[in-house]
C-alpha cells in the first residue's frame, strides 16, 4: 500500500484528462469524483476509472461530448450523455434534481447514452448532506455478468443501486450491486487468487461455483440472494433494466454499444412529515439500531457507508491509502502522457 | 388443499368486515385485495389478513377510521391512515398517485399511521397495467424480525419492497422482504416442521441457525444476502426506515404502537424516453432474458410475478386453491360471527 495526497491525484487526473481533450473545468469535476471515491476506500471504482478511460477513449467514450437535457416536465428531466463522460451527465442530473426537489418535493432525473459511472454512492453525498433522501439506479447495456434466476446465460450487468439518507448529523450511504458481488470485486478476487466463501457463481455450464475465474470463462455471478433467494436480486436488477428502457436507453443487448443509463430519485422530507420531525426520528432510530449487541468479529454496529465517510474525512489530512498495483498502472499512463509520477 | 370460488371468499370477507363496523364500500375494497392476493398464490398475505383483523380490531386497528390527505405539494402527497385499515390508505395513495403521475411524469405518495398492508404487490397491478413503473416500500414500527448487520438484537421488521413495470403486454411484479424470508413464510416453515436449507437465522445469542423457531424465541432473520452479504439487505431495509421517518411515521420502536408507513413512487415513461420506445425496448429485452438456457430444476425462465399472474387469471374460472389450515381458521371466524361457511 502507498499513501498518496489528494493534490497528487488531482493533478494526475486533471492533466491526464486535459491531454485527452477534456476542458479544464470538466477534467476537474471528473477527477474530484474519482479521488473522492478512492479516498472512501472504494478501490475498485476510484482512480481505477483512469485505466477504464484509457481503454474507452475514443472507441466507447467521446471525450469532448457535452450532456444535454432532451426532455423536461415538472419534477422530471431526461439527459442524453451523447456518448460522453457519464460523470458529467450525472453531475448535471444532480444539479437539476436539487433545483427541482426544492420546488416539487421530489425529482426524478433519468440519463442515457453515458459511459461508465463508476461508484454511484459518491454522487449522492452532496444530496443527502443537503437533507434529502436519494436513490440512484444504473445499468450497462452490454455486460454479461448475471443470468436470469433459473437460467445460466448472462443477460444482465451487475446493475447497482445506491441509497442515501441524512442521519442528522451525517448520512447513511448504501452502494450495492444487485448481484452477489461487483465485477470490480470479482477481478480483485482473481488477482489475489481468492475463492468465494459460498457458491455465488455459475460456470459456463450453469454449475454452481466458488471460483471467480469461472465468470470470466463464460459463467456468471448469482444475483443477490444466491441459489435459494436470488429471485430477489433478479427482481431488483430487472427494475433497473426497466428504468433504462424508461430513460430511452438500451436494456441489456450484446449487439448494442457499451452504454449506461441511470435514474436518480430525490425526496424532500419537508414536503412530507417535515424536516424537523425527520431529523428527530432518524436520530432516535439510529441510536436504537446502534444499541444492538454485536456478533463475534464485529467491533461496532455501523451504518452503510459509515467507515467510508470516516476514511474520506481522514484522507484530507492523512492522504489516501492506495493499492500498489493500481498506482503502478496509473504510473504507466503517467509515463505514456508525460504526467507527473504518482508517489 | 381446498378449491374455493371468488364469490364465496368475497361474501365471507365483506360480511365479516361489515360485522366489524366497516362500511359496505370499504369492506368490498379491502376484501377484493385479500381475495386477489390469495388468488395469486400468496398464501401468507391473502385471506390470512382476516385472522390478523380479528386480533388487531379494535386494539391496533380502528375499523371505522378514514384515511386523510394531510399534506400535498405538486407530485407529492402525505396520507395519515388515522390508525385505520392500511388498505384504504394505500388505495387512496394509488388513486392520487395515478392522477399526479399523468400531470407531473412522476408521483411520490407517502402514508403513515396505518395497520398491516399485507402483500404490497397486489396494489401495484393496476398501476403497471396502466403503463407506469412503480415502487412501493413499507415498514412496521414495532416488529423484532431482523438485527442490524453485525449485531443480534432485532431492530427491524422484514421491511418489504415491491417493484413493478409493464412488459407490454403484461407486467413484471417483484414483491420481496429485505430479510431472507418474510415472517409469513417463517410461520409456515414452523407449521410444517421445516428447517432452512442455509443458515438464514440467528438465535437469541446471535448464533447462526437453520431453525425458524429460533426467531420466535428471541432470535432474528438475517437480511437478504445472509451472513456474508447481508449488508445489502440491511441497506435496503434502512432506506425503508428513512422513508418511514420521511412520512412522519415511526421508525422501529418497541415503545410505539404497531403501525405501518409506506412510500409509493410512480414513473411515467411518456415523461422520459416515451411510451412507444419503452414498450418496444422492454419487449426485445424480455425475449432476450427468456432465451437463456435453463438450470436443472427450472422448467422455464420466468419474470417475477409471472406465475402469480397466471394463477390470478386461472382463478376467475377455476377457483382459488387454499390451505386447509387457513380455511379452518376462517371458518372459526365464520362460526363466531354467523357468516356463511367457506367450502
Amino acid at each position: 500500500m502507498k499513501t498518496i495526497t489528494w493534490k497528487t491525484l488531482k493533478e494526475f487526473g486533471i492533466t491526464y484528462l486535459e491531454k485527452k481533450g477534456v476542458s479544464h473545468a470538466h477534467a476537474e469535476e471528473i477527477t474530484e469524483l474519482a479521488v473522492q471515491t478512492e479516498a472512501m476506500g472504494v478501490r475498485t471504482h476510484g482512480m481505477a476509472v483512469y485505466t477504464y478511460f484509457e481503454q474507452a477513449i475514443p472507441a466507447d467514450l467521446v471525450p469532448e461530448a457535452e450532456p444535454e437535457v432532451v426532455k423536461e416536465k415538472g419534477p422530471t428531466a431526461l439527459i442524453d450523455g451523447n456518448s460522453g463522460f457519464s460523470q458529467l451527465s450525472l453531475l448535471l442530473a444532480c444539479s437539476i434534481g436539487l433545483e427541482k426537489v426544492r420546488k416539487y418535493g421530489t425529482a426524478v432525473i433519468a440519463g442515457r447514452n453515458c459511459s461508465w459511472l463508476a461508484a454511484l454512492g459518491t454522487y449522492l453525498l452532496p444530496i443527502s448532506e443537503k437533507g434529502y433522501l436519494a436513490q440512484l439506479w444504473a445499468q450497462t447495456s452490454t455486460c454479461k455478468d448475471a443470468a436470469p434466476f433459473g437460467g445460466y446465460d448472462p443477460r444482465f450487468s451487475t446493475n447497482p443501486i445506491a441509497l442515501s439518507f441524512p442521519t442528522s448529523p451525517g448520512l447513511s450511504l448504501s452502494d450495492i450491486s444487485t448481484t452477489s458481488i461487483s465485477m470490480g470485486r470479482l477481478h480483485n478476487m482473481i488477482e489475489r487468487g481468492e475463492q468465494a466463501p459460498e457458491a455465488i457463481f455459475l460456470n459456463s455450464q450453469g454449475v454452481l461455483s466458488k471460483n471467480p475465474q469461472d465468470v470470466l470463462d463464460g459463467g456468471s455471478i448469482l444475483f443477490l440472494g444466491g441459489q435459494q433467494l436470488g429471485h430477489k436480486g433478479y427482481g431488483l436488477s430487472l427494475f433497473n433494466e426497466a428504468l433504462a428502457a424508461n430513460a430511452g436507453g438500451s436494456c441489456n443487448n450484446p449487439a448494442s454499444e457499451m452504454r449506461q443509463s441511470f435514474t436518480l430519485i430525490i425526496i424532500d422530507p419537508e414536503a412530507f412529515g417535515g424536516t424537523e420531525y425527520y431529523e428527530h426520528e432518524i436520530q432516535r432510530f439510529i441510536a436504537h439500531v446502534k444499541s444492538s449487541r454485536k456478533r463475534p468479529g464485529f467491533s461496532e454496529i455501523r451504518l452503510p457507508g459509515e467507515r467510508r465517510m470516516q476514511l474520506l474525512e481522514a484522507s484530507r489530512s492523512e492522504g489516501i491509502s492506495m493499492d500498489d498495483t493500481l498506482v503502478e498502472k496509473l504510473n504507466t499512463l503517467a509515463q505514456r502522457y508525460s504526467l507527473p509520477e504518482i508517489r
